[in-house]
């Protein structure tokens, strides 16, 4: 029998991405065993009536025990809790990793609270979904998309590569860079995106002077492509902006900066400066669908788009 | 045989709506015979070549004879000349109507150019994609859509049912109010997400310290949703925003606003506001969805989702 590349995983939060991580672990025969720990009962349940993993741990203490892999899929700012109550439970010689959209700030807080035989390799997939708790995962989520490692300088090449297989193993590709280089392209390909899409889902939600049904009724005029983003997880978000602040509130200051020259040249009707800018970022979208990073299809291909048409061709029959 | 609705529909302009128009309205057989015009010969050429329309005309005067329905589907900027050029030539009784996507400022501004035996009978079908131009046209583009009409004061009321029964005929529900509110409710469910939109795509296409590679390799975890709607046409948009400057500005400033607490809340690191402001945007989405005006796949339903999960069915086979 072919060696696997773990014993056995522990999965600390079982959300989606948690989920998502030991059904693709199962599915790609990964471990020998996988052990899945959340700290909501009714998590817990649901992951044994998924068979999301092989055990389901009542405590976290005895989920670590004897696993060689520790991967902590929870939202920032347990990190602390979680690491000082599981450290001195932990296996010598075990990896930890995590899937934490931030890292400088959580790297600083977290990397001296292990004892020197522990291993803690950061990690972050980038991948999702807006839907979340253990329902929403699926085993497919990680194919084809990328996966960040931001080692440690007292990590060993050796644990590093075996982390790296890990991510391919389950479909993903994957890159290496340094943590503040991580947060900084992060905040301005999914913080900032995320931030500006609840902040105008929030400005909409209280204008008095429309309607709330109104703004529901002819939402499909532009404002819905909005609401997908503004309705991911509320405590992994809030965590996310607390965790990479200073990279956040750089690029809001940037984003602002923008706005603000664009409202001037609403004001002021400078229609040279509106086209400008209107013509440049056509071209954006036109390459990331080239580098296969979002769907050619109109509308995103959004299925009732494509039941309207199968509508009107059954109408027509 | 049954009376046609209208005996000949002019169709001026033949980007994505006004192909779409014309398109739906030979379908489902609403006038005898659709003329179409686009200043543009290669657009001339490409209709002919899609037949779009029953004849295309070389001239706006030549399109307009005969018509007793003419729908200008241009932007907004180009009406006066339009209409200045056509009027001589329009037959008495006919009716003019629009697809523009901001009624005050236009009305204001055209209303006055028409004899009085012109009914101009203001509409916007709430419809797109973000293509454009003539091959982006399909005639199932208004089925479900909501259309709004602003009537003026001296349209006749059988006037008005004409244009009504036409959208109805088309697929499309219709809704009647006055130009101010319909300027309104666009600022905030379409003008200001394409502003926002906009500028979020300008601005990491201006961010020296990321690379565009990396905005284009890591956009699926937020980016790329926006660059969806800041791809469409920029010259429809320069003018949209220019015609609806008063509601568009009121909008930019409740967002900037909304933002600035934002990132207040950041800064200060307030996890309650935070947390407050995610959990609520999550609702709209439900409503949006509940209401039929969005789909309820993950991630849209984007295609290379589905693709990504037929992949891995297929690995396994």
């Amino acid at each position: 029998m072919k060696k696997k590349l773990f014993n056995q995983i522990s999965v600390i939060g079982l959300g989606l991405i948690g989920s998502s991580f030991s059904l693709a672990i199962k599915k790609n025969k990964i471990a020998n065993k996988v052990v899945g720990y959340s700290r909501s009962s009714s998590t817990r349940k649901a992951a044994k009536k998924l068979n999301l993993v092989d055990t389901v741990a009542n405590s976290l203490v005895k989920s670590v025990k004897g696993s060689d892999l520790i991967i902590i899929c929870t939202p920032l700012s347990t990190y602390p809790k979680i690491i000082n109550e599981m450290t001195p439970h932990l296996e010598k010689n075990s990896i930890v990793t995590d899937v934490g959209s931030a890292k400088l700030t959580t790297i600083n807080e977290v990397s001296g609270l292990f004892s020197k035989f522990i291993q803690f390799i950061p990690a972050h997939p980038i991948a999702g979904t807006e839907q979340s708790g253990p329902y929403a995962g699926f085993p497919e989520l990680f194919i084809d998309r990328w996966c960040i490692l931001t080692p440690l300088k007292n990590n060993k090449p050796s644990s590093v590569n075996k982390i790296k297989t890990l991510w391919k193993s389950l479909g993903s590709k994957v890159e290496i860079m340094s943590p503040e280089r991580h947060d900084r392209v992060m905040a301005i390909t999914s913080h900032l995106p995320h931030l500006i899409a609840y902040n105008i889902v929030s400005t909409a939600a209280d204008l008095e002077t429309v309607t709330k049904q109104e703004i529901i009724k002819y939402s499909a005029s532009g404002f819905r492509d909005f609401t997908r983003i503004a309705s991911s997880d509320p405590v992994m978000w809030r965590d996310i902006f607390l965790k990479n602040k200073d990279a956040v509130l750089e690029m809001i200051g940037r984003f602002s900066e923008d706005l603000s020259a664009l409202q001037k040249a609403v004001r002021w009707e400078d229609s040279k400066t509106l086209h400008k800018i209107f013509s440049r970022t056509r071209k954006v979208r036109e390459k990331i669908i080239s580098a296969g990073q979002d769907t050619d299809a109109v509308d995103f291909g959004r299925s009732n788009t494509r039941k309207k048409i199968s509508k009107i061709k059954n109408r027509k029959k």
